[in-house]
């Protein structure tokens, strides 16, 4: 196995363990520790129906401090009830014992199968073990264990000079099915050691996320477990970034949004059966608001992306996707391009289907579609649906 | 091929014909022609972006009154420009030199691939030919005529008594694919002999269609050319429904209604690639908005499509779907049931899979959401996603 680079911030130890969640044989336990008290943002889902986890960091995010994060893949911990609180408690205590922390600076996440009580009993000792043997793995195999349907580990990283300070951001994320433009069935998880306010760290992974993962889609559903959260934890030594500091917090969010991006990107890619990307790119909208619907609406149509996936330049089922997103605009000025052809000029057809059909087998199709009524723009992340998405969502349980 | 019964009104004649609109070896054409003049009613898409003989319809159908619907398959006739509205109007202008009639009172219906002009001269020749010949084909021929990538031909019909008079209601439809709860890329051509007036007509075909086509989903598309169309030509020799009658119009909606729900059905089981059909009954909301809000999330859900095709009773994606419809309700009192069988009570598994996966056997799989929230409640029909249906849309113009 080839190993990927990535960079890893001060102070930072992973751990690793098989607690056979879902079935043995692999790792599905992962601890992510913060050697000092380190700052703590996060963002979750918007979905009503949220998972225990997610319920309990919405409320220790609040301390504004964190410790460490405990993750597990195979079961999501959501639709169990007080059960699942009392299950998402006992991970955090689990960890917290062991690594000498309050409780409540420990995070918890979890993703899978919904509405299946833990393996508790099991993964506490497997969460106590991992945590006695803190380090004895890397943040890539964090990665692969919070892994379900994706088909390979996601970690994005990135370097930068704050106050003279060579400040690391590190990430790793999963996600594969359920993706949608609020960061559906999705965990993403930043180690940074940065020194940074509350206030500006909450700032920047808000922008950040909403120029990320609020801007992809897979398959329109949203899951209850989304969860993004960062540790931040000073070792970089560089001067504290503050809220509505200039060149420090646009640096630091900036390079945020990269990693994240980077991280969107390959979620996308890996979109359950996905055989391609697709990135719809609007121009010429009223407004960014309106931008981001039409690119949304045109990236979520199936019809879309089954075209983009049989290399069928069907610009019709693009305009009738912009059609139905309820933003005003005149059919008879559009411009629609697939990858470099132009396939629709003021409305109608160029008669361009042969070149459009070659720009559609690129491994990323660039979908760019000008509504030439005002100067914003906004682009959309998604993949096509194949056959093999509804093989793996078919049988998933199975 | 065993012929399917249906009543047939008074003063209803048919043709068809091959003008070869996509490609030659199939009748393409239909027209639908009243001996006398008909009091006209329509509904049509929402989309923004409509094809032309929607256009050109929504003119005429303000004057009331209609002698012929013209229709093909195998083109769409829209993101055509000024041309598309010319070939529409050269498409009544054909019928209605040789039917004798206004070309204001011919409607016209087109469905298809969006974006190619009409090979309009050779229609012209073909729709004269028709007309020519009228009464050569039986409302099943037209039907047929209509189809797309439907399977079968969609045919419904319906016998009331009103004011001691036989009143006939027959009506013919076509899907398949782009159905959403909008009624997208649908077809459907409603033949009466009732005596009623505009007013009456206009508000018997807005409450039925709210409850059939709006109330079905397919893959959540919604097309530029959707097209509802009732003709009815009084020959029953009933004493007039008029807007505000009680009992007839409360029979004729009714008898309307039901014809189009059986249309509406047929479109579904016929969804593109379905294997089964899906029926979603929302319960226990607060309003019948909120009902059908949530019917419609849980109907869309390609997670919970699939979950359907694969006989997987994850009603995690259940809860998920309507955790996302942006609808308030307590997760921890809602009960599901797949079919007749109870999985999730007050938001925590029965453990009943084995039963409930039989119940996904069904041809028609019913899931009934109680929300405990009030007393409104709504379905929606919808079918389940399949490998055919990625096939058919990612190779439908080759």
């Amino acid at each position: 196995m080839s190993e990927i680079e990535y960079h890893m911030p001060e102070g930072f130890l992973i751990s690793t363990a098989e607690a056979a969640v879902k079935k043995p044989g692999r790792k599905d336990i992962a601890i992510i520790y913060s050697t000092v008290c380190a700052v703590a943002s996060g963002v979750f889902t918007t979905n009503l129906v949220k998972a225990a986890p997610v319920l309990l960091d919405i409320e220790r995010i609040k301390g504004g401090k964190g410790r460490a994060i405990v993750a597990n893949s195979g079961n999501a911990n959501a639709c169990t009830g007080m059960r699942g609180l009392k299950d998402a408690v006992k991970m955090s205590l689990a960890a917290s014992i062991e690594l000498d922390c309050p409780e409540t600076e420990v995070f918890i996440a979890s993703t899978g199968v919904i509405g299946t009580p833990l393996p508790i009993d099991r993964m506490f000792s497997k969460i106590i073990e991992a945590a006695r043997t803190m380090g004895n793995s890397t943040l890539l195999d964090a990665a692969r264990a919070i892994m379900t349907t994706d088909s390979f580990p996601k970690i994005a990283s990135a370097q930068i000079n704050i106050s003279g300070k060579a400040v690391t951001i590190a990430a790793i994320a999963k996600g594969a099915g359920m993706i949608c433009p609020n960061m559906a069935t999705m965990l993403c998880f930043v180690l940074t050691d940065a020194s940074i306010t509350k206030d500006a760290l909450d700032e920047a992974l808000i922008s950040a996320n909403d120029y990320s993962f609020n801007r992809i889609t897979v398959d329109g559903d949203m899951s209850t477990n989304d969860t993004v959260i960062v540790l931040a934890n000073g070792l970089a030594g560089n001067a504290p970034i503050r809220s509505g500091n200039r060149n420090s917090g646009i640096v630091f969010r900036k390079a945020l949004a990269e990693v994240l991006m980077r991280l969107a990107e390959m979620i996308v890619k890996d979109g359950e059966g996905a055989s391609k990307a697709m990135k719809v790119l609007v121009k010429g909208a009223k407004s960014e608001h309106d931008a981001s619907i039409l690119a949304r609406a045109i990236a979520s149509s199936l019809l879309v992306k089954t075209a983009v996936y049989g290399c069928d330049a069907n610009w019709g089922r693009v305009i009738a996707a912009a059609g139905h997103a309820g933003v005003d605009f005149d059919p008879n000025t559009v411009d629609i391009f697939f990858g470099s052809a132009m396939v629709v000029k003021n409305g109608l057809t160029t008669n361009n289907d042969a070149e459009a059909a070659l720009q559609l087998k690129a491994d990323t199709v660039v979908i760019t579609v000008n509504f030439k009524m005002g100067r914003a723009s906004a682009q959309v992340l998604s993949c096509d649906l194949t056959e093999e998405y509804i093989k793996i969502n078919a049988e998933y349980r199975t």
